[in-house]
């Protein structure tokens, strides 16, 4: 079914075989809107009631033998994907949710309350640029107008509300938690690779997701001055990049003291130099993450500290700014949620065979976790490898998170 | 005279006065030509016998009281320019040693061996991609076909040969200092601006110039593997950003400890990356200097040990590779002329006013010294700014040091 639903938005080809390929399905895009048309039938013909909010949220909801009021137990992910994604980041997780809706319809089987599927919209923010950002609106973090209102990345004429409606996804029902109006979730467990290589490197089948970590993004722009390397003494330079360096070294050390991550993936030098010329302007981006934002706000500080200090060292200083980009609290899932998926992966693949552990990337359950127990599923990835044309994931450790998935909706409905 | 000649090259406006322009004045360029032709003419003028060797080099002689067939005590420096760059850089030293022989005609004033001019071709290695080309196949350093084939930096099918051919330079006189077929020295003094900020921030007129520092120049590629800045522990990341920091900041380290210069110019990602990925590629330049060229094989020894040190730590370790791109030794410049070069100065500002210092940078008289007596005299230069349109020294500065290069020769006659 993954690959069925791949040839709408299948692109950058790596091998022979027909699923050797990436995805290019940028949300609302006219692939997007294809699988969303394929949701819906397959949905409806497992006997559920779709509803679409004004985010374009795709609720699907089959219902329990109890008839109860009571909001669906939710297995939600997302089915858009970077402009050179892969074909399980996302994908897998409303898929594997349809396999699990299928397995009890096929086997007659009824769960005590209503369960469903959710499908967030443009969780990547790759089009539109706002990561998680459906999710965010439906837990009340961004306003709908907002949401509305984020442009696509290369025609800023195309808004979110726009494609929205032309695609008919701008729904009537409000994209809230709250139940006067909008579409509450009993809970939401979400299945997804785990986009890092611990699982694999540990030779573990599931990974039981205990929260999210919590990050926040800089860029740090230091100025100094052009001068010669042969003829300026040490002393004389304001050398940005040699201080640069000492920062990006410093928060690494910092980061491992505090048991954390501290990285540094852009690094600029606006002006081309040479091979004998100190550089003027140098910026970074520095990605600071631990699961407890007390820890994330201490390295920070011990990071500002250290590269003020830094900024002075090595000759006559540099200038240093920075701007905050993201500021992303850390999620802590719920421990029901958490026991449901521990007794479900203990029985299929044994106590040995998962480890708890904390998502290093956020998810649209950051989002959800603040209005209804939620944890997350995950399973491993080839070499770690996500957001790459390569990303990949066994069939059979797909089969497994499936049905880690199905057992932890049953574990949970019986709670 | 100086303002004069750059009226040929005049470019990158930066003040209202008509002087405050810089130069892009590329060698055996049209303007090159013209003021080629300018030196010629001005020197002829002057009674000098204009000689033109199979590189360009233009050697104006004036005949001594002696009438000895003995090689002439030469001033020399270079009139093309960076395509950003001065009006002082090599200019001045052609320019100044126009105005000591004019001084001497105008007073009446006979030496007692021949002295003369050297206008050396391409010292900036800006068009022709080779710095101090001219003067290193006159000292044998580099085969004259050698440098004949360097290709224009933005068109391959014009080379150093042709563009000799085109303008009338390409000269019958062997490109050497051999007695019997080139052109030898009896000495070589080369005025010049420091093009660093030692003179002008310890208030001193005169550097009289001991040698220049040997110097190395390397490019690093450092290859390890992308992966999510959220998801991956350090210790199984490959990330060669956080090893290339830690090698830039530990090369400063060494060279602080030998008392050398260790710089990096160049910082490149090949592939461009994101907040929350590691790269997988890094290159970045090393320039290592120092006056003795021990030293400055001790800080590459230490740095090469301590960079394969830096390329283990921090996870699974990143591939290094280098490349050595320049390889140029000190120079350790003539005691007599040196000699010559204190009294002069001595004499005019003082045995305060002065000091002895080493080259940083690269000269032609890195490759006289290698064939004749030669040493250089410096002249202080605002901000040691210098390959910039901005950069100036003062009239005053260029008359004092017009003036000790006029005293050092006569100095150095008398010697
Ligand atoms: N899942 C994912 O890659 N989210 C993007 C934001 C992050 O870097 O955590
Ligand atoms: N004078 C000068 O800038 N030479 C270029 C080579 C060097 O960097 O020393």
């Amino acid at each position: 079914t993954l690959h069925y639903t791949c040839q709408w938005g299948a692109a950058n080809r790596y091998g022979e075989k027909p699923t050797e390929t990436g995805m290019s399905r940028l949300a609302l895009s006219d692939d997007d809107a294809q699988v969303r048309r394929w949701f819906r039938q397959e949905t409806e013909r497992l006997g559920c009631k779709v509803t679409i909010d004004q985010m374009g949220n795709m609720f699907a909801r089959r219902t329990g033998a109890l008839r109860s009021s009571a909001p669906m137990t939710a297995m939600g992910s997302h089915l858009d994907t970077q402009p050179r994604g892969g074909r399980y980041d996302g994908i897998l997780g409303v898929v594997a949710a349809v396999e699990v809706l299928r397995t009890m319809e096929e086997n007659g089987y009824q769960t005590q309350y209503d369960v469903g599927i959710v499908n967030w919209t443009n969780e990547e923010g790759a089009r539109f640029p706002k990561s998680m950002v459906s999710s965010a609106v439906w837990a009340g973090d961004i306003p709908v107008e907002k949401a509305w209102a984020l442009q696509d990345i290369s025609d800023p004429s195309v808004t979110m509300k726009s494609e929205l409606q032309r695609h008919g996804y701008l729904g009537e029902v409000a994209c809230s938690s709250d139940p006067a109006d909008g579409y509450p979730l009993g809970a939401h467990f979400e299945l997804h690779i785990e986009q890092g290589p611990i699982l694999e490197q540990t030779a573990k089948k599931i990974g039981v997701v205990t929260g999210t970590q919590g990050y926040r993004w800089f860029t740090f722009t230091l100025t100094g001055r052009n001068a010669h390397t042969g003829t300026t003494p040490f002393r004389m330079r304001r050398d940005p990049l040699l201080a640069a360096s000492k920062m990006i070294a410093s928060s690494n050390a910092i980061a491992k003291k505090f048991g954390g991550l501290a990285s540094t993936g852009i690094f600029k030098m606006p002006i081309d130099s040479s091979t004998n010329t100190v550089p003027s302007e140098i910026s970074f981006s520095l990605d600071i993450r631990h699961p407890d934002d007390r820890v994330v706000a201490a390295i920070e500080k011990s990071c500002l500290e250290s590269f003020r200090d830094v900024a002075q060292e090595d000759g006559a200083g540099v200038d240093i700014s920075w701007t905050l980009d993201t500021d992303s609290p850390a999620a802590v899932f719920d421990k029901q949620c958490i026991s449901a998926v521990e007794q479900a992966a203990s029985s299929l693949v044994g106590p040995d065979g998962w480890l708890h552990i904390a998502s290093g990337a956020g998810h649209d359950s950051v989002g959800t976790s603040k209005r209804c127990p939620t944890t997350m599923i995950f399973v491993p990835c080839k070499d770690g490898v996500s957001h790459h044309p390569e990303e990949y994931c066994s069939q059979k450790d797909c089969a497994i998170g499936t049905q880690v998935l199905l057992d932890s909706i049953l574990v949970y409905d019986g709670f």
